[in-house]
């Protein structure tokens, strides 16, 4: 890092740039004057006191397309004091993680001399962009050179920037040193280790780490269920003779593995410092708008909305709209089984290769539909939740995961349930998983990374070019670099990359047991998503700021849910299971009556259990407390040298 | 309150007694005197610093039995000081609530000239045995006088010389003024109006204000079900016409009511200022023991005992103690149908008046026997809870609760399950619901407060006689309260209390369909509650310390899991009806299907609405917020002002 961080005179800069802002070509010279000027402004008079020049950008006749883009830095000093305030918190010399002061830098880990190095290039661009978050208009009653963008004293200057387009886009630099070591120690080379997710966190934050630390955990659960998934398959065990054991094993993987999971996650944030780490006030999200008024909490000046109105749009309208497109998903899926039935009469009629062929086709059809769908309802879900006018980033989230989730969970399992409960037929139900699944993982490596990686490399050698001709033969990395990143596509966070997982949870927790080659081919699939997702995040995307995380948040829940579904479905698929019809000959009432209290006792169970397993592990919740406990006692002797102070006051 | 601490100069005490502390008769002088010393001593020398005075017990000849009683009181100054470090909330200047510091009391409301009367009488006696059990061991390898009794540095002095067997008790005084004004606002008079709620907070403290503010809660919760439940009864509906409008309503009303409930609670909590008060580190339960260690978390010595042996003894014994006390329980059960049975033959043979007496003979033996069962095995579980050696109360309190609900519900309810579920009796279940409420009410207000009184009163009488034979006609009315208030029984939390509310609040939601009239049998008997429990606490028992509550505790989630199973039961109670079973003429199953996946939809509506309800309501939730953000804005502050003097200093 130390490295990294020293100055490349070729590129006529005077520090280490870290984040990149771009502003619109067309800005007024006054607001960019205004702007940088607040940026370098000390924190005495309300500025971030950051480092910041302009991007070298070629003479006036021949510049580079948008000459308005800076360079953002900061001094170790700056960055040190910025960590105290961020909250971060720190390996001490005891080995316990710690709230990082200024004040006793010197009894943490890894501090050495003036501080050079102690904190990754991530956390360095946390901190500015918290920073520049946080720079707040003061008197301004709106931006210089645009009258008619207002402003009020608290409110974010760069997120009111953004929200009118002046601010194109700010995110933070690549380290070309650093992404070469973590990509050859990810996934470069072909090997049986697990991934560098304490290196991952190092360059793309706590958020992503866990993505990661998830994707490698699911998979490792799963070895056991493929494992055993691979004789039922090889030696064709169709009569349903064993599955009632496979769906037992399946239901108690599934509470166990999410319980450890947590516990698992929590050991991990703890080692990350953000386990105990407080949040911070949650300011309004840039898209958030209303009259003026006061917030209760702050007391400040902001917009203000009104929570029955918000109501309102959720039940009048986003509710009837998921309906309605939860009731089209459904017709959908009777089409599709009417083609199923239409192509099956046709086959049965003349059984040849092309008739074979058409037998697939209405699976393969459907499994592209539902892709389609996903994807034009996922725009939807972000219209509306957008509409919704969430005051809060965490809100609008939740509401546009829960959204995205419930169709999701329809469309692609809704047509399983029906052949399952309603038709009956398991033959046909595992050869539509088979086609479901197999379809939706191709589709996705290749929307998720061939694809772009691809569109990325044409437009890479354009950019290079367009340099080259500008700058000539100039020696300045910085200037390519900076251009190529800002036009690479932006990573809209791990949404996309959970919901995948939590399908695909879906799929094996569900039904396996009638299909159990399913975890095989989620482990393969999980396998190659390691190594798509690490080029993903390394070479097509543009880097995104470190987010601290301590777990995975809503998706936690999701999954927890599906397992719940799972128990039932098991339990049902368990009492539709010829072998255990046998056993109650005479009355299908017995059978239905055992099915449902023995899957009430499973559910039961599921609960007791995980109330009982601590979401984190003891040693840890011993170090917090030891944390908690100190806190206390230097609380009351600080309060007792006060004391002593003022009695020799007088 | 000004008044009660001013000092009554005829019982001879230069201070206001606020907590009686009770050793030994035998105890050695020395051990007294050092007891004293340390109480008395400044806290910089590690002592208590609280004003100790014995009590004036006659002369030398005719004492009264135990001399060693002595009274225990503070300085305003110590008191606002014990306060602070105790983590009080107050009511600030702006309403808001906020931790009491010396340094700005000014600011907070009804803070008023040195701090006179700002606490409340049951705040300091708080405070006072908080400071008494924060009292350690500094030096001394024992007690003095006591080679045997061993102390090591850090050691609560209190805990050790109570488990020992020296300390008999200490107990906060009752004040005979307030106790007057509360007792003729609370339950002397029989009006239509709420519980003094404020009042009861004000005099026993927050957690039992919270017990009484439940009953009321709880009983205003079942009006609307007693209300529609007495024409139930009046006009016979003996048909089942109506009960699955009634069991649907009593599912939505005990989901809606435990949510509405913890909602009310908060608010409570937060006038109270404990919702936001932080748990200080936990203590070891005085009970405690083991080898010496260091626990790890405080870095202290102190008994450890292995967590393994612990829980081999509550897998290996208490599990299986628990099992078979559920077995003998059931089989008790099987032995009452039999019983039940045959009664009824022989009235069925012969009916006249005597045999008739003899049908209701085996419910009423069976009633009797179950509170015996009860009351056997809370003595058990008491043992074997302690016996398991729990490091915190807390744990101890959560694994006795356990142990005794598992057994109360099977005793209570099991009888009413196997008459609803196997025999399918309605009439029978009707009929034995009845008997045990009313059996069962009957008895617990005798045992709970007429008999004691009972008893209290009897003593009462020997102790005045006593007192007034030792010192003669002198007016010393505050040694007098003292012999009678220690010899009062010990109130031994609102364990049982809470415990009574569960049953019949189990009596109300899972079968109260069959039986309407139950509603109003549990209004009825929780408005005598109100008086009898208020009566109990105010002129039975010892004035307990007032605790800081912030909820219900463990409470909260026996009576949301009693209200899981309350849906399964009464869904169950549905399909039973003939009513809907004349729906589905032919198949059972679908009968059955049906109802399985009703309750499965309500079962999931019940999750969701519980987690769509906040727990907090959003006014307090603001306040809440508001105190946080400002506390980070004052931590900001302080940091850049902290940086302004070092750069003075510079």
């Amino acid at each position: 890092m130390q490295n990294s961080l020293s100055i490349s005179d070729s590129d006529g800069l005077s520090f280490a740039p870290l984040v990149v802002l771009e502003l619109a070509e067309n800005t007024e010279a006054e607001a960019i004057k205004w702007l940088l000027s607040r940026i370098k402004d000390k924190q005495e008079n309300g500025g971030a006191e950051l480092l910041v020049e302009q991007l070298p950008c070629g003479t006036q006749e021949k510049q580079i397309v948008n000459p308005n883009v800076f360079l953002v830095g900061a001094t170790w000093q700056r960055l040190l004091n910025g960590a105290e305030d961020s909250g971060l918190f720190k390996e001490f010399h005891d080995g316990t993680m710690r709230g990082f002061t200024n004040a006793n830098r010197e009894s943490f880990k890894e501090f050495q001399a003036d501080g050079d190095g102690f904190l990754s290039i991530a956390e360095c661009q946390h901190i500015i962009k918290r920073e520049l978050d946080n720079l707040r208009a003061k008197e301004e009653s709106h931006v210089p050179g645009y009258p008619k963008l207002k402003l009020y004293p608290g409110k974010s200057v760069i997120r009111r920037l953004q929200s009118k387009g002046i601010l194109i886009q700010y995110f933070p630099l690549h380290d070309k040193e650093e992404l070469k070591r973590l990509s050859s120690n990810w996934y470069k080379k072909i090997r049986l280790s697990f991934q560098p997710l304490s290196d991952i966190r190092h360059y793309f934050g706590e958020g992503l780490a866990l993505y990661f630390g998830f994707l490698e955990y699911f998979t490792l659960a799963l070895l056991p269920m493929a494992l055993i998934g691979i004789p039922y398959y090889m030696f064709d065990w169709e009569d349903y003779d064993k599955y009632v054991l496979f769906a037992v094993l399946n239901l108690v993987w599934s509470t166990v593995f999410l319980d450890m999971w947590k516990r698992y996650s929590a050991q991990l944030a703890y080692g990350w410092g953000t386990l105990s780490r407080k949040k911070a006030f949650e300011e309004p999200r840039p898209g958030f708008h209303g009259v003026l008024g006061l917030n209760p909490v702050t007391g400040r000046e902001e917009p203000t909305y009104s929570n029955t109105k918000r109501l309102l749009r959720i039940y009048l309208v986003s509710l009837p709209f998921v309906l309605l497109c939860l009731y089209i998903s459904l017709h959908v899926m009777m089409i599709y089984f009417g083609m199923e039935s239409w192509a099956m009469s046709i086959y049965n009629e003349d059984p040849n290769f092309l008739t074979s062929v058409l037998l697939f086709t209405p699976s393969i059809i459907y499994a592209v539909v539902i892709e389609l769908m996903n994807l034009i309802y996922r725009y939807a879900a972000e219209f509306l939740t957008n509409w919704e006018n969430h005051r809060l980033e965490s809100s609008f989230q939740n509401h546009l995961v829960l959204k995205v989730l419930v169709f999701n969970f329809v469309n692609c399992f809704a047509s399983l349930f029906y052949i399952a409960f309603v038709i009956q037929d398991m033959a046909l139900l595992r050869h539509s998983l088979a086609t479901l699944l197999i379809t939706s993982q191709i589709l996705n490596q290749v929307m998720e990374a061939f694809l772009p990686y691809w569109l990325q490399r044409r437009r890479n050698k354009k950019v290079t070019k367009r340099v080259r001709r500008v700058m000539g033969d100039q020696e300045l990395p910085m200037v390519g670099q900076v251009q190529l990143e800002s036009d690479m596509n932006t990573y809209l966070g791990t949404f996309d990359d959970y919901l995948e997982q939590f399908l695909l949870f879906g799929y094996v927790s569900l039904f396996s047991c009638v299909y159990p080659l399913a975890a095989v081919l989620v482990v393969l699939n999980n396998i190659t998503e390691v190594y798509s997702d690490g080029f993903k995040m390394c070479h097509v995307f543009k880097r995104p700021f470190s987010e601290p995380a301590s777990d995975i948040g809503v998706w936690q829940l999701a999954f927890e849910a599906m397992s719940v579904i799972a128990v039932v479905t098991n339990c049902a698929l368990i009492g539709l299971s010829p072998q255990v019809q046998a056993y109650f000959p005479e009355a299908d009432t017995q059978l239905i009556l055992t099915v449902v209290a023995v899957e009430h006792v499973l559910l039961a169970f599921k609960f007791i259990l995980a109330f009982i397993i601590p979401d984190v592990p003891k040693q840890i919740q011993i170090k917090l407390a030891k944390l908690e406990f100190e806190s206390l006692e230097a609380l009351k002797k600080k309060v007792s040298m006060c004391m002593c102070a003022s009695v020799f006051d007088c």
